[in-house]
């Protein structure tokens, strides 16, 4: 599976606008620190706004800035606003019908999905952003 | 994150080959069950393959049997052999170096990264193939 940096990204975001407070940051200026596009960042903001993890203004003046304190976002809410929270997926396709593991294998494998992705929101929970900033800080993971 | 199905399809191949015993299945029976193209099937069974899990003959006498007793292979491994094996990749850029921010986050998103990766191995080894083969069997995940 080739994961994708969407929630890096989006942490390394919102460790941007918890230092700027209560500054709008304008998306190049956090394009510039993640050494990527402004449009990566502006579609990485959109979900974050949906998931009301950030407030954007557009405009001259605009930006964007954290909605909650820092120490009230958890990094499996960045997770589940950017990701679709399955660390592995189903098969595409219904599996046969008429072969007795085909028939049933999908019902344990969502079975083990459900457990799995459970396990991985609840580490991320223990994260907040607060505690990011705070292992930035020290330079020390 | 699109997640991606791989996982899912090797675990189904695994409890197609665990069913056969030591009979040779060939790539179209599996993907039959599957309900995918044998090319699929085939890509797979060779990550299976270089992962130890399978044996694979070419052939009009060929197919694949399971390398190892059902009981043990633990879904971990089938896990890395068709995975990545990570749940988030890090930043594909270098973050500015001479952002305060930019400068850290890639490590210490790179621990958080390892703790999560260890988590779904480590729930993912508890379960084996037979496992797998007594929840498929009893229809119940």
């Amino acid at each position: 599976m080739a994961a994708n940096s969407q929630f890096s990204i989006a942490v390394h975001i919102l460790a941007m606008l918890a230092q700027s407070g209560e500054d709008k940051v304008k998306s190049e200026c956090l394009a510039g620190s993640v050494n990527t596009n402004a449009v990566v960042i502006r579609r990485l903001l959109g979900h974050l706004n949906e998931a009301n993890l950030v407030v954007s203004q557009t405009g001259a003046a605009g930006g964007t800035r954290l909605a909650k304190q820092p120490g009230d976002i958890t990094l499996d809410s960045v997770y589940k606003a950017v990701n679709c929270g399955e660390v592995f997926a189903l098969h595409p396709n219904t599996p046969s019908q008429d072969c007795p593991v085909g028939k049933n294998i999908e019902a344990v494998l969502c079975c083990i999905q459900k457990e799995i992705d459970r396990g991985v929101e609840a580490r991320l929970a223990k994260y907040t952003l607060q505690d990011i900033m705070g292992m930035v800080e020290h330079a020390v993971a």
